[in-house]
Parts: C-alpha cells; structure tokens; sequence
C-alpha cells in the first residue's frame, strides 16, 4: 500500500478501543506500589466514580481480568450447583453465561433470538413465567457479536413482572457501559457486569461487577467454590479505608481508567450516549450509501457497532485484512457468522471525523478487492449525517 | 523533606517492582486489537520465551489476573471437593494454598516452618509420607511475607520419594521467577505458578501456570467448576496457530512483558541470578553494619528480599512511611509481623547503585526517626560487599 505511506494505526473494533494519549502517558509513569497513598488515592477515585456510570448507588468490585472473569464472579457468587438459571441470550456473548453457569452444576435454559435481532422483551417475560424456580436471570446489554443492543430497562420489567421474588438479574454490559446509559438501580439489575476495554477508553485488565444488597445477601448463602472471584472478599478490601484490592491489581491499567473516566465524565454521560448515537447513524448512512445491507437492527438502538453483511459471492474475511494493510482493524463475523459480515466498531474514544475516516478506509478496501462499490459515497453519506446533526443542532 | 527535593520515586517492594522505561514505552503504545497479527507475534515472542524461565519443556498457560488468581487455577484445575491437599507453607502466602483448596473442598494438611526459617526438606517428607491418599501437594518457592526462598529442589525429591505416585506437586514462584533459578522439569514440580509484576519487571496484571503433562492429564478429569482459570480452555486457545487467549488479555501489559522477557534474556538469566544474589548480600551487610538483625535467613538464598527486625522499643511502621516522603517504597511486615520487621526488596530491575541509593533512604530514615544508626555505616557495608564482589570478579 505505497500510496497510504506512512501507515497509521486505527482501531475500530467494539473493543479493545482506541485509547486516548493521555491515559496512556498515564500508564507509563513509574510502577508505584498498590499500597501507597498516592495508589489508594487513585483507587478511591475511580471507585467513587464508577457507580455513576453503571447507574447505581451500590458498590462496583474491581477485578484483574477480562470481561468473562467478571460474569464468572456474577455467577459463581449466585448460584449452587442444581440451581435453575434463565439465559436471555442473542448471540455468542450472551450464550456464554448458559456456558459458565453449565460448569458451575446449574440447570440452564436458554431463550434465544434470532442473530441481529434485539430480543423481546414481552415474549421473555412469558418465558420467565415458566421457571418459577429459577434463582437467577442473566442476559447482555451490547452483544457484541452482533451490534444488537437490547431494551435491559424493558427486560427487567417483564422479568421481575414475570419471575418469582427471589429472581436476581443479572446484565452484561461489558461492551455497552459508557457508550450506551446504564441505568443499572432504575431498571432493577442485581449486577452489572463491564469491562475496562470498550467504552470506557482503557486498555484491557480489568473488569467490574456492581453488586446490589440482594445480591450481596445471595452470595454469603452460595456455596460454590471461589477465591480470586470470592465478591466477599474483593469487596471486603474495597470497603476499607483507605480502600485496597484482595489481590494485586493490573495497577497500571488502573491508573489509566483513573484517567479516562475524567474524560469521560468532562464531556458529560448524556453526550457521551449521544455521541455513540450519533456514530453509529452516520455508519449506518454510509451503508446504505454504499448499497450494503445492515445486519443489525437499522435504528438508533445499534449505538456501539455496526454489523455489515458481506454480499453473496465476496470473500468476507478479506476486508478486515486488506484493512490491515492500512494500520485500520474493524472486526469480522465470529462462528456462523465467519466471512458472512463484517463489523465496524464505533465505541469508545471515537469522533465523527475518525468515523468519516474509518469509512474512507472501508470504502477503499471494498474498492482494491473488487466489491461493488462508488467510490466517495459512502464517506458523503456519513458526513451527511453528520453535518446534518450538525446543521440540527445548530438550528 | 525540603533537602531531599526533586523527589523521585524508587521501589524497593518485592512486587511491584521497578519497571524499564523500555517495558512502559512499549505499553504506551497506541492500543492494538488482541486478534490481529501483530499482538499474535507478541503472544507467541512471550508464549516462546516463558518456559525458559520456568525451566520447563511445557506450555506456560497466560492469565489476565493476579498471582492469586494462577494459585487457583492450580487448585482448581487439580483438586476435587473431598480430595486430601498437602501445604508445606512458611509464611502468609504458602498458607494462601490452603485457603483456596478450602474452598475448593478439598482436606487440607498442613505443615508449617517458623517464620523466617527456610523449610526442612527431610521433614516435609517425613510428613508427606504419613499421607498417601494424598492427590497434591502445594509449596512456595519465596516467601514474600518473610523473604526465605526455600530450596523447591530438594523438598520435590523429598516428596516424590515419600509420597504416592500419583500426588502431583505445585509451587509458587510467583515473587522467585526470574529472580531465583526455577527448574522445573528437572525438580519435578507438575505446575508452577508466577506473576509479571516481580522479577519479570513488568507491572501487574498478568500470572502464568506452567502445566505438565501429568498435571493436564488430571485437569481434564477434575469436576471443580471453572471457566475463566479452565486450563483447558485457556490452553486450547494459546495452543493454536498462531496462539491466542481464551479471553481478552491485558494487552497492553502483554506487549511489556515481551520487552521485558527481551531485556532478561539480553543480560542472561545466569547473570540475572547471580545479580539478585549479590544484591541480597549486600543488603544484609549493609544491616550488619547498622547493627541490625535479620529477620530471615542471613545466607545466599535470600535473594529476593531482604527482612529486618525492628528493634524492641521502635516503631516500625514508622520507616516504611518516612521512606514515602523520600519518594521511596519498602515493605513493613504483614500480619503478626506488622511494626516486628521491614523488607528491603531487590527484586528485578534493582542494580548494584539502586541498592546503595535504598541503603542510603533507610539509614536516612533511620537516623531522622531516632533510631540507632551510625550514618554512612549501612552505604559503605553495602558499597565494599559490591566492590568486594567486583575486586573478586575482576581476579
């Protein structure tokens, strides 16, 4: 790709996502010690401001891990063995709380939606009257394999309408929190799990689960096996004072979140969502542009990524690598999926001139390999959107 | 401490340690995606260069997490609920062994060495061959809460030839990897587990288990629930070509360790070896000089760090924090041995001035606390213990 010298890194994939400088030089300042003042300050800083982002007044345990880490806790820390547990699932993500809660000896039932669709939420609620002995519900915010984002405050309600008193709920957030409101009390979830790679613009370590009362009661009675896990004892040190972690914390990592949570509560939450709106609109008008067919639902719900289906006959694993050549990764399909769309992330520390160039790149991949393409329509039709927006707001 | 400024910041902990600024530049780079060719490299580089350190012809299975968290990988993927587990512990961290496989369910015997004393190889035989029905056997290699590093050799032969044929051996090398010679295939220890933030001199984040073929053999008959530390899964995926991780790593700390592992491998481990034994030496002569006492064993084998006793009347938590105001980090003592000991870590990227700077903070605090010190005394028995060395190099 002489033409494109010098290559530039660009990643949009629905995380890990583009991290901003300044979190980065903060993570590159000499280790200190995890428990110092200088850490604990810190510590207490992003702990006091998490819940805001999750939409809760409970407590957010913190662990050193990826996203999974924090539903296996979710999980180990609600249910025993022989326990009923519901899944929601509509796609690869969500199916992996049916996995881990299969290894931890619960009986699992599955609801599943169609791929790319968003699921509804009347229709769970009539599945949940079924199992009136569930113990826990889970299900996924953002899935990520998809794009799809569901309605969690709808499924909530007909969840809790539907299901017995003692049913906890519990929500992946990993790739929706900080791009997408989570309004974790107002709904009625139990936990909230994230991760601190997507939205919330910090490389990938570490994971976050907020835990209600109910929850916390739930999880003093269950007998399941955890110590790293063990919600009892990382918040046990978490509630210190100053606060501390269980175990050795991806410290650097959390000095960077430090960081990026200030950037993103100085551009303020609601902004923050409208952005990710905003963003994925104007993705979806390039499409179009483009004569390409969206995968994921085609309204303002698709906030995190956009999922792509790759015409019959052209090689759907080529795009993403032709990118590549650039320094640009957007994602491909995964399983079923594989070669079959192709998804362009739009999540976390991205604006609209990065989007508009993210288009250019994916219009100039389709081009060099022959796909059906006019070349300069699809950047017009994303910074139509824009502008538009623009022209809106200023109106 | 207007005389000491600029301040700047040293760490002499046994973990966190010190990191290159090579090893933070590289984590500062502009993040990458974890499924791309370029962080594939990365992983196979470290998934290549890991078993050298270990002494081992097997995978290094990578986790997102902390030591702990290997730990319990190494519980869970071995033990059964009912399973009787043998910990042969000297301080707080080798007793960590028995509270996860308590939680595992497992029977948990255990064998205790006085604090600060290095374990009785002949002794845990003894004690391992009173329980043949025996399915593991757990121990640690240094122990960071009091600075013996045990001699893991001869305690495997002992217990191997003591014990049934079927126990399966661990040890903790977390705070020892990198800075103690590991040997594990010729030991004949089944895992060993590390973590990236002590002698491989990259931060926190990041643990690892080696697993050997008998230790893979039992996991995959084991029914303790796990998904997240699943040997299976995290090593299917590290298995392909080219690698991959079962879950999103800490990437960023990823690309650290390789320079790290890079920059071990520059200096040679032999050297590494003998580097952090001098070091030890000359810290403990430096306290001779003081006319302080050590707290853990006052040979060659404290090569990690080096424990001190406070002396009757002191406040020993005092140094520890008028270090802080130097910029500089030591370790107080833990647990019963809060205010009884300090601990002077020369762990990792610690040179010979590094640890006349250290000698030089403590013996400042010393004499600014009120303790009894002749100042200089501590720096010139480090200083000669490191020309002495060199004078003998030299011959």
């Amino acid at each position: 790709m002489d033409d494109l010298r010098p290559i530039k890194t660009h990643l949009f994939t629905p995380g890990p996502t583009p991290v901003p400088p300044e979190v980065l030089a903060a993570m590159a300042a000499p280790v200190i010690h995890h428990r110092t003042p200088a850490f604990q300050a810190v510590l207490e800083e992003v702990l006091d401001a998490l819940p805001t982002v999750f939409g809760t007044a409970h407590e957010v345990a913190l662990f050193t891990s990826s996203g999974t880490g924090a539903m296996e806790s979710a999980v180990a820390n609600l249910v025993n063995p022989g326990d009923e547990v519901l899944v929601a699932e509509f796609g690869r993500f969500g199916a992996r709380w049916g996995q881990i809660a299969e290894r931890y000896g619960a009986t699992v039932r599955v609801h599943s939606t169609l791929r790319g669709e968003r699921p509804d939420a009347a229709a769970i609620g009539e599945w949940v009257a079924q199992h009136p002995a569930a113990v826990a519900f889970f299900t996924t915010h953002s899935e990520t394999s998809t794009g799809a984002v569901s309605d969690a405050g709808a499924i909530a309600a007909a969840v809790r309408a539907a299901g017995p008193d003692h049913l906890l709920l519990g929500l992946d957030a990993i790739s929706s929190l900080g791009a997408v409101e989570c309004r974790q009390d107002d709904w009625g979830y139990d936990v909230v799990v994230a991760g601190s790679q997507k939205a919330l613009m910090t490389p990938p370590g570490l994971a976050f689960a907020s835990v209600s009362p109910r929850a916390w009661e739930r999880c003093e009675q269950v007998t399941s096996p955890r110590m790293y896990f063990d919600w009892r004892k990382n918040l046990a040190a978490q509630r210190k004072t100053p606060p501390s972690t269980a175990f050795t914390p991806a410290l650097t990592v959390v000095l960077g979140l430090r960081v990026a949570l200030q950037i993103l509560h100085e551009e303020g939450l609601d902004q923050v969502y409208a952005r990710h709106v905003q963003l994925g609109r104007a993705t979806r008008a390039a499409m179009h542009a483009l004569g390409y067919e969206l995968f994921g639902p085609d309204d303002d719900s698709s906030a995190v990524l956009t999922a792509v289906r790759v015409p019959d006959g052209n090689d759907g694993a080529a795009l993403p690598k032709r990118l590549r050549d650039y320094g640009v990764t957007i994602a491909g399909g995964q399983d079923d999926l594989k070669g079959r769309i192709f998804r362009v992330g739009h999540c976390g520390w991205v604006n609209e001139l990065d989007n508009v160039l993210c288009i250019a790149a994916v219009e100039r991949a389709m081009a060099e390999l022959g796909w059906d393409v006019e070349p300069g329509a699809g950047v017009a039709g994303a910074q139509r959107a824009h502008l538009g927006a623009l022209a809106g707001a200023a109106r």
